[in-house]
Order: C-alpha cells, then structure tokens, then sequence
C-alpha cells in the first residue's frame, strides 16, 4: 500500500533570505545529511552565503536564475519566492522544503521530531479525500478505518503534497500577530489529516513537501504583494500557490496531508510595522477565496501544467479586471507553465 | 462570539444495554451530578436496573417506549436504538448521550477528561465549515485562525453536532476487529476539528452531543440490520443517522465537530462471532454512501424535519428496491419526523 521513496529522489529545497545558516544547517544536520540539498539564495539578499561544511549541496543565486528565466518579466524569484527557483530546476521526484527560520521541534515527550521522515511517510501512504476518518489518518501506526468507512475507498489515493505545521511562532497574519504578539503556539497535535476533496486549506510554505513529478507545476510564485516584504505575515505566495495545489489535486484525484510534521517556527519580524503591507493580502483572500471555490477545470485538463493554464486563464478572466496584481498573477502563472516545461524538458542540467 | 450554555438547558442520555449502571454511574459522579440525565432501558434486557444514589434521572423503560410510540411498526428502540427514545422526549436544547460501556479518559498528561464540559464547548463556539484551519479549532485556547483565512469566514456558524473519540478499544468494524483483535488506540490527539461542508464522515454514536431544537429530528433510529447485536460493531443505526446528520448540517448551513473529547472504551464481545452478523452492514455502506454523498434537498426544506422528510424519501426511491432494509429505514424516518413532530408539540409531558 505504501510506496518505497528512496533518499536520491529527494531534493530538500532552502531559500536563503539570511545570509548565515550556520545554527539551522547545523541544527537539521541529523535530518538533512542524508539528501541532496538545493538552496536557492534570495536575490535581494547582498551578503555572501555562510553554510558550514558537511552537506552535499548546490547554491544557485541571482546570475543562475536570470540566466533560466529569461525574459519573463512576470515571475520575481525575490523573497520568499527564491524556494520555487529550486523547484523549478530539481531533477527530483519529491522536494522537502522548510523555511530559514525554522528548527526542528520536539513532539509532546520530548523527542526530537525528523520532518523529513514524516513527510515522507504522508507522501508514500495514500491519502483519503473522499471521506473522512475520524480517528485521523488510516496509514498512521496503529490506527485504522473507524466503523462505517466504505472499504471500496480504504485504498486511498496518492498524496501529492504534505502540509506540515509550527510550534512557537504560529503562522497568523499581520493583523492578528499585531493583536496577540505574545500568543504562541504550544499545542502539539499528534496527527495527520487529509483535507476533504473539494475544501480549501490556506497552505502556508513554510514547512511542505510534495511529488514534483505530479504537482510540480502548481507550486508557482505567481501572487506578489505590492508591499511584499521579507516575513511570512507579509506574503501571499504561499497561500495562493496552495490554493492552485489544492484545486489541482481535487481535480486529478490526488490527496492532500496536513499535520505532522511540525518544526519550531523562531521570532523575528515587528508585526505592527507589517500592518500597514498586510492588510492588502487580508483583503484580496475575500475575492481568491470565492474564485477557487467556484472554478472547475474541464476533463481534458490531465496534467498540474494543464490544470495550472486553465486556472491562470480563468484567473486572467475572472479576476483580472478587478486589481492589477491578479493580472499579473496570471501571467506568471502561464509564464511559469512554459518555463517549467522548458526547463523540464531540456536535455542539459539547467545549472549552470 | 461564544453561547452561554446553562446546566439546565442539557440532558444526558445513557441508553442502558446492561443491568448493572453502578461502576459507569460511579466513574461518570463528578461529570454528570450537575445534569439530569435520562435513562432508557433497552427493552431486550429483562433485569431490572441497578443505578447508585445521587443523581437526579428519569428511566423510561418498555412500557414507556410503548405508549408513545403507538402504532408505528417500523421504529424499533431495542439495544442502542433506545438511546433515540431519550432524545425523543427530552424537552432540553442539548444532548449529551454516552455508551454505557464508556469511562472517563485521561489525556496526556494524565488528567481526568471532563468529555461533558468539552462537548459543551464544542456546541458553545462556532463550527467552521466552509475553509480548514490547519492548527485546527480557531476557537480552542491558544489557537487562531491562520494566515490566508478569509476574514469573512471568521465568525463561522452554528455548531449543532459534536462527535467524541474513544480511547482503548476504537469503533472498528467487526472485520477489522477480528483481523486486529490487539489493537488499541492510544493516541490521544489534542483537537477538535470542522468537518468541511460536503464532506462525509462516519459517526458514531458512541460518545456524543448536539443542539436537540435545531438537529434533533436527524438523530434517528432507521437503518437497522438484519442481524443486529449488542456490540455497535455489530449495528449501522449510528452510522446512518450521522451521514443524516451531516447532510442536514451541510443543507442547513451549520456546523459538526469531531476530535475531543475522547472516553475510555472497555472490551467486550467477541468480534470473530459477531462477523457473520456484520459483513452485512459492511456491503451496505458501498450503496450509502454514494446515496448520501449525491442526495441533494430542496431550498424549501429550512427544517430538521423538513429535510428528514426529503432524505426519507430520496431513500424510498433511489434505495429501497435494493434491499428491504433500505425501504424499511425509509418508513422508520417518515413515522420518526411525525412522532417527533407530534411528542414535540403535546403540550403534556410524554413521560408516564
């Protein structure tokens, strides 16, 4: 039921928006070390890379990414947004991917928590969007199917992408953080779900892993704030980019996970100097939100790159004409369609 | 953003399937002293019933049964379907109801669960159906809605049903009970969550609570297998209420919970011998569910009663040639809608 993933179809993918990763590198050594890593350095980033030594690894930065991308004048690779370069030029089936200020966590005895076996673990056992169980995911060690569960679905689905969550520092937005700066989170929930077919999930970037092979595509840097800035609670990227994962994978038929994994999320950032950006985002999920409730994708549509064009016209469409960065989404989203399968499909190693 | 729910607007329901309440009554004091609770003897059991000193309860037995129901044939109260006699003529807003073979469990850190004041607070705060928190209840302590939820969302809606968990012995079926006679459930998962809207689940109905005013006509005893026992893997009732349920809830615009609160299940019954009964139920749910996952009800129907009455006979019609037992849970709701409707506005008390 269960698939093997072996470690050299794993490419963990670290966009680098500090200049010295010493203390996470190290901190994830125990995890990391097994796997090819990719870390994308954000091109506004001035400082040279510090990264200790120890690590099988490439760096690509501002020169590599030019070069790939082109002319595309749509898709910023700044920010957060670095991450999805490393998508883009993995050879990989999987990527495991974490944000810079993220440690690894301890679960509620104490233990040190591996991330990267538990995604793992959710992308090689199926996922359930069809029905819900009650007592969690069917796949976990010593749980299964509760009483009532139809057994023509109990084989589950494949799981394309894993949303793992965060201690300390929850990922709330800017009005919020602004409201409870001292709130944090400390309740550590021992489990893992798949999010139903058809409801929606604000997947956060922070701590996800996926099947690049099959979803890939969708994980696009396509929605970019005006005032964009470098903390979580003053971006959208992540969460429009679940979004085309989520209604991708409902259309193909494919699961979604979130749960564990969690990691230990560390403080930075000053959320009322945030608020004035953030606001926008928290406006624009009122128009994002209804859109990807409501848009079906035909049948002919039976790739992510498909999905991902008709999600970008429709975006183009539907949404274009009420605020210029929903334009300009679409338009990364179909300059990244064409992208990925350029660089997907050229014969040479897109490094340069 | 929360309801105030007094002691006195609650009942809790204990169906009664063995004689001997004196430990469970015991184990329960410190929980269930505050309440009044109704008891109802299943009408199978010929002992009388031992119950210990201290609470304040009404126990409806047989004859009791008898009077009210009256000439209805196909609603049969014996083994867990008696409990449904109890919602039937509480005259309060809420039900809590528990299988007598349950006890008080202790979470993780070893405390003594209140699964009573934690269903309250289920049905106290909103339900948030239409968008996933990935951390879970919004409204549990130190919990909020994540970056990317919709703010329109927030305020969510009515919870009218909350599902509990069981710790020890989980509601398996009894194929995979035979199969894994030593499993145990240990993992206590610290969350409640939303069930999306559309998604189906199965409840059980094990342990427990909902608004009786608003989703009490759903809670009904109508699929009953040829085959019935007295150990729920041996029964369908609650399954197919809960799928009424939630398809109510869902056509309704409210809300159902399901993770906390989790009892203490002990074992009983030998689920080997209860497998020639239970295969049955097994095969059945491969025709409920497609029923109830594409039953769609009328903008008209603005009721419980209402919708009961159109899933009753969306039952008739699109199942009831398939099997007798489909036609005859059909009857048992429509006869269910109008003895509710009729216990309901008598204005003298139902109790003999």
């Amino acid at each position: 039921m269960s698939l093997a993933i072996k470690d050299d179809e794993i490419d963990v993918v670290i966009g680098a928006l500090r200049s010295d990763l010493t203390s996470f590198m190290n901190e994830w050594r125990p995890m990391f070390s097994r796997f090819h890593l990719i870390i994308v350095k954000d091109p506004d980033l001035k400082e040279e890379l510090k990264i200790p030594e120890g690590f099988n690894l490439d760096v690509y930065k501002k020169p590599d990414i030019d070069q790939v991308v082109g002319s595309s004048t749509a898709i910023i690779f700044s920010g957060y947004s670095c991450r999805y370069f490393g998508y883009l030029v993995s050879r990989k089936k999987y990527i495991i991917s974490m944000d810079d200020d993220c440690l690894p966590a301890r679960d509620n005895k104490g233990f040190l928590v591996d991330a990267v076996a538990q995604h793992i673990t959710n992308l090689a056992t199926p996922a359930t969007p069809f029905f819900f169980n009650t007592l969690y995911d069917p796949f976990s060690e010593g749980v299964d199917f509760v009483r009532g569960y139809p057994f023509s679905l109990r084989s589950g689905v494949k799981c394309a992408f894993s949303c793992g969550l965060w201690l300390n520092l929850a990922d709330h937005d800017a009005p919020t953080q602004a409201l409870k700066p001292g709130q944090r989170n400390s309740r550590y929930v021992d489990a893992v779900i798949t999010v139903p077919v058809r409801a929606l999930v604000p997947v956060s970037g922070i701590n996800i892993a996926f099947d690049r092979e099959v979803v890939g595509p969708a994980l696009l840097p396509a929605l970019r704030l005006a005032g964009e800035g470098k903390f979580r609670w003053e971006t959208m990227e992540d969460i429009w980019s679940g979004m085309c994962v989520k209604v991708v994978c409902d259309h193909l038929g494919l699961g979604v996970k979130t749960g564990l994994p969690y990691v230990w999320r560390n403080d930075r950032g000053d959320a009322i100097a945030s608020l004035k950006k953030e606001w926008e985002g928290v406006k624009l999920m009122e128009e994002v939100v209804p859109f990807f409730q409501s848009v079906r994708l035909p049948r002919e549509a039976t790739t992510a790159e498909d999905c991902v064009f008709e999600v970008a016209n429709a975006v183009k469409e539907q949404l274009g004409s009420r605020d210029p960065m929903f334009a300009r989404a679409a338009t990364a989203m179909l300059d990244w369609v064409k992208l990925w399968k350029s660089v997907g499909s050229s014969s040479s190693s897109p490094r340069v």
